[in-house]
């Protein structure tokens, strides 16, 4: 049985238990439309059995090259955007230790962005490093990404030579075609494949995130190991109640219909801040389509109980809160003693510090709800690999029906397109033309 | 004159320039009553003279002491929360940048959650580290920072002995009350004070922010002058469409009004990113209570336009932009030639990454124009104190006047309280016993 629970006591001035029940026969629907693949999006379901079908053979090439990588290399630069990116990087800040403190290759991003000066830096940083590439593009023509590959690849051939550096890149693409696949087969790259059933934001337990976690160190084994018991939990529990990922699909498409059209997943701990960052992604651009979707937002409590806090408790009522909540802590610090007692702490004399943050939590729920904001809590027992993996199974699970409850296919994003056609446009990519000159006009007038 | 512009030529959709001009009267009533004290919450209104009353002196004790920390530390822990820790590192970020490779000692943040494995291993890293500390409350019982000063400070007089543990802490609190001035004035701690009309989200050019940034390094005395000409600029300029601040305060009650009760601060540097949460706390915390208040969220490009882009697309339409832009990069990198031009750049070959990167804000600005989503955009010249400066002295005035125009007073922050209440009672503060009770119950019902 799983240990990730869903509650929603501090939601209930808002919804009740048997609003609840009422959408046991629909979630069951949309749950046959996932597993039978009769629902819309359904070439993107090779996410539900990732866990079961991730074969030892390709988790031993993935752990080799991972040692490769940390015996090799001072740093490794992971080079991709969105689903090629947040997956990889929620888990290796969720598990590496605040301060990176742990041993082994520093991690570094690129081509997750345009900046100049970030990028021109991160060349002059790496110029003294030992160091080694992950570059991760579906189609490898990908402008962020494909400009970031080009300067690192120029600087990394320049200093090991064409034939070492090669050694050093390692490429996960698509398995036949596109300008990283034919780049990768021409300079002998060790490549990984990128399912075609698989989109972006659910590939993070495929090669996609696997191969830069296993290099920081990320225990993959163990991720897979807790969405494969996610998974058949899930699959073997057919009532809303005891299914958590339906569970949360249905309360907070109940509290978005009741008006609450921003969720705010809030955490007690720094290390999930690009959790949080992976969880906007997968529920924004799965959901927000079709003039719909709840507007994933996250706050780091309690920093920023000190910021944000106030609208919360006293601003505009558009929103519910999801706090993700650790049953226990992977170090401890005890309070101190005073004799002075000049800051009034001694209350707190031989607390542990994390008594003191589930406290502020505590707290927080229950003044966030006599503030009219709902609360729902998903309880994780601890941050490990294995509850990280149950963690991200559910809530691909969780979005996967939301999405159909909303009325949406939530394996599309048809919406990033636009930004992109403009770009190149304005970039003076040949075949642009007409468009750039509409554009230029629009900017001036 | 100011170099800092706002442009809303791409929210024409939903507004229009003679509605603004309507609230032509309105702000200049707004900007009266800051200037003569005479509106809500006047007694916080300290941050308007700021930047002009800053005297040398002051400014020379604060590079004195920047300088000896620079000296002495491999290391300096900012201890503070909220107000008391934003804005420092919102400068510092901006300024320092991207890999913070510039000399100097490293910044480290302490007391700004209650993270236990956070503060474990930061102690554990301090442990053979040259390090100082400066402690920023105004009542030094803030539980976050008041808990991790305790535990700090035991550990720097561990390592150095008391009193040379005391020449390596410096505090900024209140002038005359409170436990850390009071353990200040007995341990002879070199302090500063934090003004009692000056809110803290107001603080950053306060000696709250001063000190650290100098002590990262960052010129202050352009920070300064920055906010100095800006501040100038906005008393003297009376008309709505003359005066920044106004313009942007206006513009954004208009369309919130028109049902856009969310705001997204786009930027396209990833070194803004603490900056944007600077502002999502001075807007938040100010205008959020009585029910309203436009909903603050960040957004950092072209990363989330791969997460958040598609929701903001193609999403619910309860969202508007606003879009950070730069004239000008601090560094060059140019887009190299690729014989084979496998990934198709070939067409940027000899461009700077920063005409990639603006190209792609113009285009989205359109691209979610065309998707409903109205852009307003705050140009600067380029990122540097002075500019830095005069972009939050600009955020603070508007933000002031915002809150008039919304209805409410927007120093202060009655909502904040609520949730430490409950958490003194859970916690077992002496005096909560009766709330404790109560909340228990509600817990475990």
């Amino acid at each position: 049985m799983t240990q990730i629970k869903v509650h929603y006591q501090q939601a209930l001035s808002l919804i009740n238990t048997s609003e609840i029940g009422l959408f046991d026969s629909e979630t069951k629907l949309h749950r046959q439309k996932l597993y039978e693949g009769t629902g819309a999006g359904s070439d993107f379901l090779g996410w539900i059995d990732l866990p079961d079908n991730t074969g030892s053979g390709l988790l031993e090439r993935i752990e080799d090259d991972a040692s490769i990588i940390r015996e090799e290399s001072d740093a490794v630069v992971v080079i991709g955007i969105g689903g090629s990116y947040l997956g990889a990087r929620a888990v290796i800040e969720a598990l590496s230790g605040p301060l990176h403190a742990a041993p082994g290759p520093e991690v570094l991003y690129a081509g997750h962005h345009l900046d100049e000066e970030y990028h021109h830096d991160l060349l002059s940083y790496l110029e003294n490093k030992e160091y080694s590439v992950i570059v991760i593009s579906k189609s490898g023509t990908t402008t962020e990404p494909a400009v970031a590959f080009r300067l690192i690849r120029r600087q990394l051939e320049e200093k090991y030579g064409q034939q070492k550096a090669a050694r050093r890149i390692f490429a996960i693409t698509d398995a036949r075609r596109g300008a990283l696949k034919q780049l990768a087969t021409e300079q002998g790259y060790a490549s990984y494949v990128i399912p075609d059933d698989v989109g972006g934001r659910y590939s993070v337990l495929t090669p996609v995130g696997l191969l830069p976690v296993a290099a920081a160190g990320v225990d993959i084994r163990g991720l897979l190991s807790g969405a494969r018991d996610m998974a058949a939990h899930l699959r073997e529990h057919h009532d809303v109640f005891e299914n958590p990922a339906a569970l949360y699909a249905v309360l907070r498409n109940l509290l978005y219909k009741k008006g609450r059209t921003t969720e705010i997943l809030a955490s007690y701990t720094p290390s999930l801040f690009f959790f949080t960052e992976w969880w906007k992604q997968l529920f924004g651009e799965s959901e927000g389509k079709q003039g719909k979707g709840i507007f994933p937002a996250g706050v780091s409590f309690t920093t920023d109980l000190h910021s944000m806090g106030q609208f919360i408790q006293e601003g505009t009522k558009n929103s519910f809160e999801t706090v993700l909540t650790l049953k226990k802590n992977r170090k401890t610090l005890t309070i101190p003693e005073d004799k002075d007692n000049l800051d009034g702490l001694n209350y707190l004399t031989g607390k542990r510090l994390g008594f003191v943050n589930e406290m502020a939590a505590r707290g927080t729920m229950l003044a966030h709800v006599d503030g009219h904001v709902p609360n729902l809590e998903i309880e994780l027992p601890e941050l490990n690999a294995y509850h990280l993996g149950s963690l991200i199974y559910f809530f691909e699970m969780a979005c996967a029906l939301s999405g159909y409850m909303l009325g949406v296919n939530p394996f599309d994003q048809p919406g990033v397109e636009a930004y992109k056609r403009n770009m190149f446009a304005l970039l003076g990519k040949p075949g642009f033309e007409e468009e750039a000159a509409k554009l230029r006009q629009r900017l001036n007038s």
